[in-house]
């Protein structure tokens, strides 16, 4: 089946306001997960939305937060997101950094009691189209082993960084420090297909490419030592630091249902230009010269980390989206 | 042949101000030097002192810099480090970095026309000993390629990030984004030594083991796309952001000498505690947590980042230091 944007948003935004989100919000998350579908990044978009309903309904997910604001400093401050769906947090936490930025050049925010909040780059484009750049910390439910170590305990735990790029497609580097995202995992075992080679192993310890098995084993860091180590540093940045869940207690939304997430986020932001250069014309530059490289085999063209995603988000934007079976029954049996 | 750290120390600062260095610019040279031997980072110690003196007296570096400290606001600092040797302005710019974040909690501190430094997170080090959390960029000569490209462009780029640990050894994460560090593919070189499968490729392209080929041809990213873009991130961060050359533009140190290198770095430090949490209490528990782990066969220990060479720095502090051929050959002529 497919549906137009616009009926999609509203069905969403009615099923949030039914599991008693304020309109505006019900607004965000709607926004956050159509966004995810436009650029493809299914496993962010509407297979999320029953988990987060679920999720309300259990109280796991405060509905109606208050969310406190703790001014630290002019450039530093603290977002107690008492819970909230993981959108607004960052919504809420994205738009201080911005502020802060604009105010005093840096912006640093640290956020305790989040939740899941979909794809660190969506934020990251808020600051980047005020010409800041932005880089985006958050940790995530046991997926990856620590080197060394045979249990999962951090999280796929995404690096984003984002900076204008002087033409319209933002540069927006979004990238898990795990071989595959576990959403994609979740998203595969969802609709029985097979994950890559040498990105899991079961819960034996041996190589797999069933999804299911992978969700009940470990996901490999990227490149060893190096992955684990940037794996251990979001956790620190944005658990350890906020006051958030560190250390493997951030629970799966999915499965753990015996309290909240308590995820934590950290954001920095600050102006393209605070070293008076002119960035828009450095940075374009710099692209020019990339994409100019000779290329391998194959290879039509050089892309820089966002293109991508934003030529789907173009693509899709004006279509109609397509709605799988089980997204279907789920949709309607929320909207009941 | 061995020799006593005290002895070298004083040969080493004898070579600086031979090289018209002052004092107090040949002594942290020499710290940072004797500390990359103690740390087994032969790559970054003694092979590279003929390199700074061969480019010191081709004026490319200039031993007698007037380093420029531009403040913009009481968080932020620009420092112009004059083509000064890499060492001299990164010491100056972690400190500056340091003022910053004690004086408002957070420091960002942006360098331009600086050169080598060596090791980043020698400096994340004398952040982390004030309590600070430190992240470290800087670009380097083009070692790595893009990602779908054919042609080194991209430095091997470190990402480092120190925090206070909970106990003596700090944690400080530091590592290239390439499967290999260039230095340890030149000190190979020098040596004769093969280098890893599946770390570099030759001019044609082909996998290669001979570090004399890999060094003409192209340094493989950690991880494909990913690395690629983490390489990407940190030349924007260090050379775009701030003013130092960028897009390939870092001049190699040892093999061209057309111009000074302008490397650019970043430093952002903030206080540990900023957000109203014990971090020190938080951060032994994590460790704690992640060092408790079942491991796998063969492993005794699990490490957090840091800690391998920390405990080489403690037993190598109080020996002899071994000089091989080459350098006493080199030393030697040096001194002359």
């Amino acid at each position: 089946m497919k549906i137009k944007k616009q009926n999609l948003e509203k069905m969403l935004i009615k099923i949030f306001m039914k599991h008693k989100l304020d309109k505006d919000h019900a607004k965000l998350c709607s926004d956050a997960l159509i966004n995810a579908e436009f650029v493809e990044a299914y496993s962010h978009g509407l297979s999320r939305l029953k988990m987060y309903c679920d999720r309300i309904q259990k109280k796991l997910i405060n509905p109606k937060p208050k969310i406190k604001d703790i001014k630290i400093t002019n450039s530093i401050s603290l977002i107690d997101a008492d819970n909230s769906i993981g959108f607004v947090a960052a919504d809420f936490a994205i738009k201080k950094a911005i502020h802060n930025a604009k105010k005093t050049g840096i912006g640093l925010v640290g956020i305790k009691n989040s939740g899941h909040y979909g794809l660190s780059g969506y934020y990251a484009e808020q600051a980047v189209k005020k010409n800041l750049i932005a880089m985006i910390f958050t940790n995530a439910p046991p997926a990856v082993a620590p080197h060394g170590s045979l249990k999962s305990l951090f999280g796929t735990n995404p690096i984003c960084f984002g900076c204008p790029s002087g033409s319209k497609i933002p540069f927006i580097f979004d990238s898990s420090i795990s071989m595959i995202n576990r959403g994609k995992i979740r998203f595969a075992a969802r609709e029985n297909k097979k994950i890559p080679e040498n990105v899991a192993l079961d819960k034996f310890g041996k190589p797999t490419t069933n999804a299911k098995r992978a969700l009940q084993g470990v996901q490999l860091p990227i490149a060893g030592f190096r992955g684990s180590g940037l794996a251990w540093m979001v956790d620190i940045l944005s658990g350890v630091v906020t006051g958030g869940n560190h250390a493997g207690r951030v629970k799966d939304p999915f499965d753990d249902f015996s309290g909240p997430q308590n995820i934590g986020h950290l954001m920095i932001t600050f102006k393209s230009n605070i070293f008076n250069i002119d960035f828009n014309k450095r940075i374009k530059e710099n692209i020019k010269i990339i994409k100019k490289l000779p290329k391998i085999k194959k290879v039509k063209k050089i892309f820089y980390p966002g293109e991508n995603k934003f030529l789907k988000f173009r693509k899709n934007k004006d279509r109609l989206i397509n709605l799988n079976k089980k997204t279907q029954q789920e949709l309607k049996a929320l909207l009941d």
